[in-house]
């Protein structure tokens, strides 16, 4: 594979097929391909056309040196002969940018080529795909906007939007390293170039853009190992009603696909944007700035209301701006005039000069962890002394600067100033503020163990259900109880006699339940009684209950102490199409089901992991303890959460669970009712 | 005021105030002016100095000719006397730039500089303020980037927030009729502002910002009014801990006073944006496209991705992508190729053309109430007939139409084409159908009654406090039920004899509740006792309660039918600091404490009002039932909040109140508890 990616990314040698006339896709890709700085560039077509000093051939077999590379634009079905000449000659590597293949219901072409490729050994970007660039060995081989140098990579499901990316890398002037748009997706995916690009050097962020991602637990493990390493921004579109909802029942209902998708970014460490802006903000922030290594933030600034705007922002994206230490307000007064404003924001106001700038934002990072530097300029006066400044002050403390700039007589060359020295600027405070907290936030991911080891090998164990659909509610209990989960100190009597004999040991008030794979809804038909006060009172019920399965399979009766009343909360596993088995957990009752408060991950999950999706939900210091009420206990829960999470690992042919309600008190829980389904 | 209004924003003859010295604030000043357009331009400073063509004098008394407005950049200890002259001048109007007044702890210079003024009837702006525009009578008297002329008209409290707007409509292309800058506001403040754009032709949406508004209740009139002839946007920073928290109790302790100025605009009706950038693209919407009667939306585009994103957007924002009718379909069908999409989004694919965007426009917005156009091209490739395509299609229509566009040899021109066909261009997909979204809510609030009834005169009715803190709980339901809000058939009681008379008539099971002024916590003191189920278990608890209150001022017992249970909802009345009493609904409960679900608007409401505040908080469904449960009385339920919002207004001297918890059942309602402060 290494040789195949050398030749796709950095080819001695490219040929483009396809109709050279001008116009023709072909004859673009030429152009780019030379203006891209490729020397060795041939045009391969039917009529052995050639484009200006590049020379055309019938069949790239009549090239008489070695090629590397073939760029593919000619019509859908020419393409299966044109990969077996390649073959011949020996190519590596092949963009297919043609379309007309599976996008277009022609499935059956596009497997022809692959078998092609596949016998030659050749690697296949596309078809239907926008091509790639690598501008560091000055490949241009795609038709969209040709992107600086730089460091941060993008893999597109999308040609436009990669397109999109592309063009926005040109206006801003932050560079590109590798672009890949790999369209269909019929050899290398997006987890390929992924993998690629964890080991390549001139990438130092990664922009992904997915609409639909074949195998979840291939991409997130590929994610997870690119983000232990770089960080990984994603934008996935489809979040609304066109998102494909997992078929979940119960708590499931609550959670569409796209929070699955949501839950699994989370556990392998990758930042989620919603859009492509967002996105490429993101990846500016990662490609110039430093690691954020806590979340105080300091706002150095010239004009109030940009710095409370940006206060406010950094408040709702979890960042701290933290009032200045008194030492801190000494050193400034020492150098600011009195009426600027220590507190931070630090407020030079409009009369900050260049030396201020530097100064305070020096002072200011001795104690903070980042800062954001706002300018706002006149017209008529210079911006490039502030920039200087903020410049001098970022690269003395080593941490993150942003900056905010805007109007002034010089303000390009004070934006292209500041981008050279590593600060990002940004159109708006809050919105550097949104990508300094993404930095926080991969820095204590990659930092903390929490969330990262979710794929740990489970013995499995065998099978439960042997053709039943749904394990009885005794067998459930006992299940969970194998497994370390707690629940009620139950009994099974299949007789009065053995009502009789157990009925002291569980203690009352008890609940009674019948016990038949035929009843389901048990308290529907009477077949849950309670509260039973005497071995006698839970003789009479076992008759009653036999009685209400009269006609039925009636195995005995669940006898189950009447647990306190605790708080409530429900876990959940289903099954997600793309991810496999998600765990679910959520407080219980009608608000929860209301609020759709509830969190998510793919199974299994550590005891760490069970503890942030309990901390992840809205109604969370419900659980802490509120008005006097003291905490449940949380370590106990999280414990359960992740053995629940493993069962289906264990027991590979569960298909379905729910624990609806858990009772959790101050020092345990326990399980108040089961259904596990397969 | 009409005419200073007129000397301000349309003067004949300008004088500009403060050294003339190059690199001088005023030498600036003069030249903005004069490049602005503005002929009759004079400088006035001590040393008489000019600037270029335009004469220097020692005194604006020296001046031959008549000057309506003055623009006054010279040192804050200069300006009062300046303004002395300018009055003796005649001048009828002065821009104050100078700074160094109350924003600096000089409030004496700025009342000194405030008594001449109107000693001579002069109109200001500011101090300390970055001045004003205006683009129709050619008038640049500020710092800031000089904007094009357009249509939307800005008032700022902060100089630099509305230099960053004339900067983004500068870059922008998208004009700007008056730009405000009040500064200290010392005379004319937003509210006059806001006022005189109302009636201003040149202005067909205006744009706000501001950190603080000293007379709420005048604010919103003043908003109210100018929203029904025109939408306005604002900005408020100091969202966050900044934010002044109001002194709220209990309900009000959820929300801070920026929950409040959330409130008091939704009852205006006027448009919150989060930051400058979105109030602008708000505002170009606006100013560009025909209202917006309705929420589906045609996307009309030639990439995919783009499309999907932009339509996750739109369901994000209350707006409806629906898809295509079977005729337009079929319509579609027999204008596009096979392989486009034609549902909704309706797909060109990569090779639509101007024609299709046209025809795909066209039929779509037959049936829908608005568009968005992407087209995403390609460096070698033209947009301009895809942009005449659009601008044709959104003529025809009449509705409002909005584009994504990138990319493409004659980009620049395209966007120019669509601006100048009043066609909004947005960076994102996902911003155009956030503005849509705005223009579809102007609209609704325009042309419904709901919401805007909120200042109807109530008549005040006296006193209920005399020198007391707060009612005895017999008052306080006496109060409600005198006001039409349903309370429990409760009695009062002052002796044994009264119990036995009124027990049976109360009926039973009862709760009986002792009444004394010195007991606040009842029934941490045993003062509250249930339940009581005969007379003489009444008459017991009378005297158990005597016991209680011993030593008290006991006034006696309240006796009270145990209400049924039912859903449980709070209303609360507090007082803001900016706006006066607010009124508070939530549910009740620990959740709702937790999730600070909570929905707020300025008192007193209307019955359609409350009915919107009910629909607002998150768990409104379980007021209209879920899991079968049948739903509550709105009807009574907004009316109820409706009556008790007036409460204040019928006694003034009613400073806080709540009813915690008020019953809600199928068909009516009933407050458990009431608690009302003075």
């Amino acid at each position: 594979m290494a040789d195949s990616m050398k030749a796709m990314f950095a080819p001695n040698g490219v040929a483009i097929f396809g109709s050279a006339a001008p116009g023709k896709l072909a004859n673009v890709l030429v152009h780019r391909v030379l203006e891209g700085g490729m020397e060795r560039v041939y045009a391969v077509n039917p009529k052995g056309l050639g484009v200006d000093s590049v020379k055309g051939y019938a069949s790239v077999l009549d090239i008489g040196e070695e090629i590397d590379l073939a760029v593919i634009a000619s019509p859908a079905f020419t393409v299966k002969d044109i990969m077996e000449e390649c073959g011949k000659k020996g190519i590596k590597a092949a963009v297919i940018i043609s379309s007309g293949f599976s996008e277009a219901g022609n499935s059956g072409g596009e497997k022809e080529v692959m078998e092609v490729a596949k016998k030659y050994g050749i690697r296949c970007v596309g078809p239907n795909c926008a091509g790639l660039v690598n501008t560091h060995s000055n490949l241009v081989a795609t038709l969209e906007t040709k992107p600086p140098k730089g460091n941060i990579s993008m893999v597109s499901q999308s040609g436009a939007i990669g397109g999109s990316f592309m063009a926005l890398s040109a206006a801003d002037g932050v560079g590109i390293a590798k672009f890949l748009s790999y369209g269909n997706g019929a050899d290398l995916t997006a987890i390929d170039l992924l993998r690629y690009l964890k080991d390549d050097e001139e990438t130092k962020v990664v922009a992904v853009y997915v609409e639909s991602v074949a195998n979840g637990r291939k991409f997130m493990e590929t994610v997870k190992k690119v983000v232990a390493v770089k960080p990984v921004v994603i934008v996935k579109s489809g979040r609304s009603s066109f998102g494909q909802r997992a078929a979940m029942s119960h708590t499931g209902s609550m959670a569409g696909a796209d929070h699955v998708f949501d839950a699994a970014l989370k556990q392998c460490g990758a930042i989620r944007a919603d859009t492509l802006k967002e996105m490429f903000e993101i990846c500016k922030g990662f490609a110039l700035m430093p690691p954020m290594k806590g979340r105080k933030v300091a706002v150095v600034t010239n004009s109030g209301g940009p710095g409370v705007m940006s206060t406010d922002r950094a408040e709702s994206v979890g960042l701290d701006i933290p009032v200045s230490s008194d030492a801190l307000k000494e050193e400034l007064a020492g150098f600011l005039p009195v009426f600027a404003g220590m507190k931070n924001p630090i407020d030079l106001t409009v009369e900050g000069t260049g030396e201020q700038y530097e100064f305070a934002c020096k002072a200011a990072l001795k104690e903070m962890d980042g800062a954001l530097a706002i300018y706002v300029g006149t017209p008529y006066l210079k911006s490039m002394p502030c920039a200087k400044g903020i410049a001098k002050a970022a690269k003395a403390s080593g941490k993150p600067v942003t900056a905010m700039m805007q109007v002034g007589t010089d303000i390009e060359e004070s934006l292209r100033y500041l981008r050279e020295n590593k600060i990002p600027c940004y159109e708006l405070g809050e919105n550097a503020v949104s990508v300094l907290s993404k930095l926080a936030e991969y820095y204590e991911f990659v930092s903390s163990n929490v969330n990262v080891r979710c794929f740990y090998d489970i013995k499995k164990c065998g099978t439960l259900f042997e053709g039943r659909k749904r394990l009885l509610e005794t067998e459930a209990m006992q299940l969970l109880r194998d497994n370390g989960i707690p629940v009620p100190e139950y009994a099974f009597a299949t007789s009065a006699g053995e009502v009789r004999d157990n009925a002291d040991k569980v203690g009352y008030p008890m609940v009674m339940k019948v016990v038949s794979p035929q009843i389901v809804h048990k308290s529907d038909c009477g077949g849950v009684i309670l509260p039973i006060s005497s071995a006698a009172e839970a003789v009479e019920a076992f008759h009653k209950l036999a009685a209400v399965a009269e006609g039925k399979d009636f195995r005995g009766a669940m006898m189950v102490p009447l647990l306190k009343p605790g708080r409530e909360v429900i876990l959940g596993l289903t099954k997600d199409p793309q991810f496999g088995m998600v765990v679910a957990f959520g407080m219980g009752g009608i608000y929860t089901e209301v609020l759709k408060d509830i969190s998510l991950r793919i199974a299994p999950v550590t005891k760490e992991t069970a503890l942030c999706m309990v901390k992840e939900i809205k109604t969370y210091p419900i659980l802490e303890g509120v008005r006097g009420q003291s905490g449940v206990d949380l370590d106990k829960l999280a414990e359960a959460i992740s053995k629940f999470s493993e069962l289906p690992f264990v027991y590979p042919d569960i298909k379905e669970a729910d624990l609806n309600p858990v009772f959790l008190y101050e020092n345990s829980l326990c399980v108040a009712d089961a259904r596990v389904l397969g």
